[in-house]
């Protein structure tokens, strides 16, 4: 199980370079992605939702059109980024473009 | 088809008057709805976005565990409330607790 | 976690007393869901897709328009059914018209 | 709009031709894909579904687990292949590894 103890600055910066696309700000992982059209969108949401399911943890997700943006942060946690949020990105990384 | 001119205040107010729970707001009719659980929300969100696709509408949605708050505006109408976002509103009215 | 024991067809018929519209044929428990349109088919499939992923048990689903049809077996249990299928159905029941 | 007016075996083979993975049996299209795992299977349904409901042609569908089962015939023909279902496996092959 991740770990959901607030995870320094330098430790989230190093696994954001593993993470393409991510940012870290407001104290949240961000990232937004751009499918082909709001069909690919929508069932992007719908793949990631099982991801959310299975870990507990649950993005602030948006949609607009053909983009998606998520917002994670732990909020266990008061609000700080911790393991749980770097490992649910790294999962939408693996997937999303296959 | 649904009219693209901007409803005056008065249309989109007495639009609201069948719209429970919705509000107009920067330009916008707004709800949140607060389902279940994060499951029943984003099978709502799959169910919603065929009608969106259908009216070639689409609403800024946003998600948070079990909530799905949804904006309407047209873009094609510089951002204003017309026919077609009062449509889609009474639409996702009709089916969101069946 | 629900026991993969093959039940016998005395409990097997017990707990169809409680799952209303759901048989017992071929070694399966079987239900078909008729929604209104093809739109909530999909949305109820998406919704319980999660019951199936957080249980690891998947069924056998076939969709045609506005029908869902469910067949639940174990493949751990030579095909027969078990508790766990009793209790995927039971939680179908108490969300599928909500 | 596709023709709806049954095609010959003929014109039939001629389509499958572009259509990897695709057979023609029991007057219908069919085909079987195979994703990464059940997440995927679903997310892949739901695209799929926004296809179907444009073209308000809908396929039986089957999922079990990873696969995807489809098969397309047009009622409206008395349950022949036409142009609608040609169209319909055209579109999926081109947006289902995307």
């Amino acid at each position: 199980m991740p770990d959901r103890t607030p995870l320094s600055d330098a430790a989230i910066h190093e696994a954001l370079d593993d993470l393409e696309g991510w940012t870290y700000e407001d104290d949240k992982l961000k990232a937004t992605y751009e499918f082909a059209d709001f069909r690919a969108a929508i069932s992007f949401i719908v793949r990631l939702s099982f991801y959310a399911e299975e870990m507990n943890h649950h993005p602030e997700l948006e949609n607009v059109y053909n983009t998606v943006s998520i917002a994670l942060t732990t909020h266990d946690a008061g609000g700080k980024v911790t393991e749980i949020d770097v490992e649910l990105a790294s999962k939408i990384e693996e997937f999303v473009w296959t």
